[in-house]
């Protein structure tokens, strides 16, 4: 056991920014790099927690936007913080709140101290700024609380991003001080759109402080065109010390990971492994598809040939592809299980890559089969 | 290894007609009484096969009208039949469709041969006889299929219910001729309604046909008030032979159970412990209960204390009202688990309790925790 926030660099890529490293929490240590599967509500999306200790995932993403709306800091403070509420015993990481403020809600009202707005659930007026935020991480007992910023939505008019980053700085500090749970880390957030000198003087402003544990490129997947995100991941990772692990926020199709490792990223969270099983789309190493598709109803084959995951064990396309026909829970199971398995292989193939000195060919390969201009069915086209 | 189609009587209670028994089927033995968990569409809702494997479920119910009708046999064929779809590989035993024909469907049209009906999913036209049933309960492979019956609804009109069962009984006589799959065993089912005498003349004219390895108690849960259903099975138990299966259609609160094999019944199926899950509503020992209600917003408290299944080994009554309020999946997988593992708990004791010599006893606790006129919010009023 190494002391909690220690970042060790196991392995350095000779061709890239890419590294193996290992982040040490208080619920133990995580590997890099790493997919954070996303558990908005306390719960990865159909999945039960030991489907996921299968998988052999160490760290998880929570809400605290949702989580403060429901079940609210009452109940998951008597019920023992978030991970005895939902009983997962490794690390997990806390967003801030600002994106889900920024984009879920409406009637917001900006003060020096935070943000007003109302509850996308049932309109309850609330406030959150960086005091508030903390307060929730701190009664959720993240491993990794995220310090509170604004996130302003692409496309976004020159002066409002300049004067978001200002908001981000001022409560960047304001977390830094805050009260955190026991042996919880804080990352900052570097905000800054899609402008190089923002996204600079942020990660500026942000090292200033020099109280963060690590740091995020937040707001490039906030809803601009897919061409702007890697130019944005491009020109914030070079900007964050080399020391400390580095979170690419809300991006994850395996060729941006892929891409991303290459220029030093660390950690990803997305929700497609399960956003896309509930809609019926599995991955694969050869790509994507539909098992929803007609011309799956026959299919004996599993999802994926060769896949060792529970899913692709006992059942046949045609079989899952009529699950998810007749809105059966398992067929979503089953697509979510394979799909979180593509994911975990898929870290786990990069990561041997890495260590292998084969990174470049790995990067290439998935850039080939899942990138944007890949061909087929199986390309990643519009997620 | 027993002869397919065997059933041992392991032990019988001295003070009712209650025993213990064991039906040999394709798929190896099935211990009675036995309660089987409904599989609808190939799937028994939200639970996964190994999820039944746990609780040591050895044969499920398939319903033959649904399956014909999404995914169809051409599917369910090519696939491999029933079991290898679903990779369930224990018993199943089919229903003959024939309440789903007379309950979900309108146009429909009576001929000798059987009924003209349009599908409830999109109107197509359809057909189904004894030989249609047989012919789809062949193809589906299970190793108990039920003869094609006339359920009339509740209430019926004395002449309505007598053409019924003659025309079960001229049904019953034309499936015992039809080509099964091999092992596979047919059970005849004893309509008649309300009436003694009809319920009689259906007994002696299907065992008359000496052709069936079980014989069911129908038309008893299909719409009549509850205080109808047990004189149902009290008049038409003992009808039925000592040494063949006794089975109860569509019936299973605990407390009918426990009557129905005092009056001598083998086996059971029954949706509640699913449905009633996903509208929240869990069983225990002591009764049920609605997770969802605002009193266990804050409850620490597993869904059943001293409860050994999975969901309340990790989760609190919180958590699982959280993720029901909110949605999620997970919520009606833990309580679907939850009353799966009651159920299995319930047969568990009862089986027990026959073997000890306390098995009056245990009926008599059963009535009282159970009963229609058991007390306070765990009574089962409403079912």
């Amino acid at each position: 056991m190494a002391e909690i926030g220690t970042f060790e660099i196991l392995h350095e890529d000779a061709g890239s920014q890419a590294r193996l490293g290992r982040l040490w929490t208080a619920h133990g240590p995580v590997e890099t790099p790493v997919f954070m599967p996303v558990g908005t509500q306390a719960t990865v999306k159909s999945m039960a927690p030991w489907e996921l200790e299968a998988h052999g995932c160490e760290i998880l993403l929570g809400n605290t936007y949702h989580l403060n709306v429901r079940p609210g800091m009452e109940v998951i403070e008597k019920l023992g913080g978030l991970h005895r509420f939902q009983d997962w015993k490794r690390a997990i990481l806390t967003d801030s709140g600002g994106y889900q403020v920024f984009s879920l809600t409406h009637l917001r009202r900006m003060t020096p101290e935070g943000v007003w707005f109302q509850s996308h659930v049932d309109g309850t007026k609330m406030f959150m700024g960086p005091k508030e935020s903390m307060a929730i991480q701190r009664i959720l007992g993240s491993d990794i609380a995220m310090a509170f910023d604004e996130c302003p939505p692409c496309p976004c008019p020159p002066e409002y991003a300049c004067q978001a980053v200002e908001r981000t700085l001022s409560w960047a500090a304001s977390c830094a001080q805050q009260p955190r749970a026991p042996g919880q880390l804080v990352f900052g957030i570097v905000q800054g759109g899609v402008d190089p000198r923002l996204r600079e003087r942020c990660a500026e402003g942000l090292l200033a402080l020099g109280a963060f544990d690590g740091y995020a490129i937040g707001g490039v997947s906030v809803g601009e065109p897919e061409e702007l995100i890697m130019p944005g991941v491009r020109m914030t990772a070079g900007l964050l010390p080399r020391a400390r692990p580095r979170y690419l926020m809300g991006v994850g199709q395996f060729w941006q990971m892929a891409e991303s490792v290459a220029l030093g990223v660390d950690m990803f969270d997305c929700v497609m492994p399960t956003r896309l099983a509930r809609h019926g789309t599995v991955f694969t190493r050869q790509g994507r598809y539909s098992v929803r598709a007609a011309v799956n109803r026959l299919d004996e084959r599993p999802l994926e040939e060769g896949c060792t995951c529970v899913a692709c064990q006992r059942f046949s396309r045609g079989y899952v592809r009529h699950l998810l026909n007749v809105g059966e829970i398992l067929g979503v199971r089953l697509t979510a299980l394979h799909n979180m398995h593509c994911y975990f292989d898929f870290i786990a193939r990069l990561r041997q890559s890495i260590r292998a000195g084969t990174f470049a060919a790995f990067r290439a390969e998935t850039a080939r089969v899942y990138g944007p201009d890949a061909p087929g069915p199986g390309a990643a086209a519009g997620a």
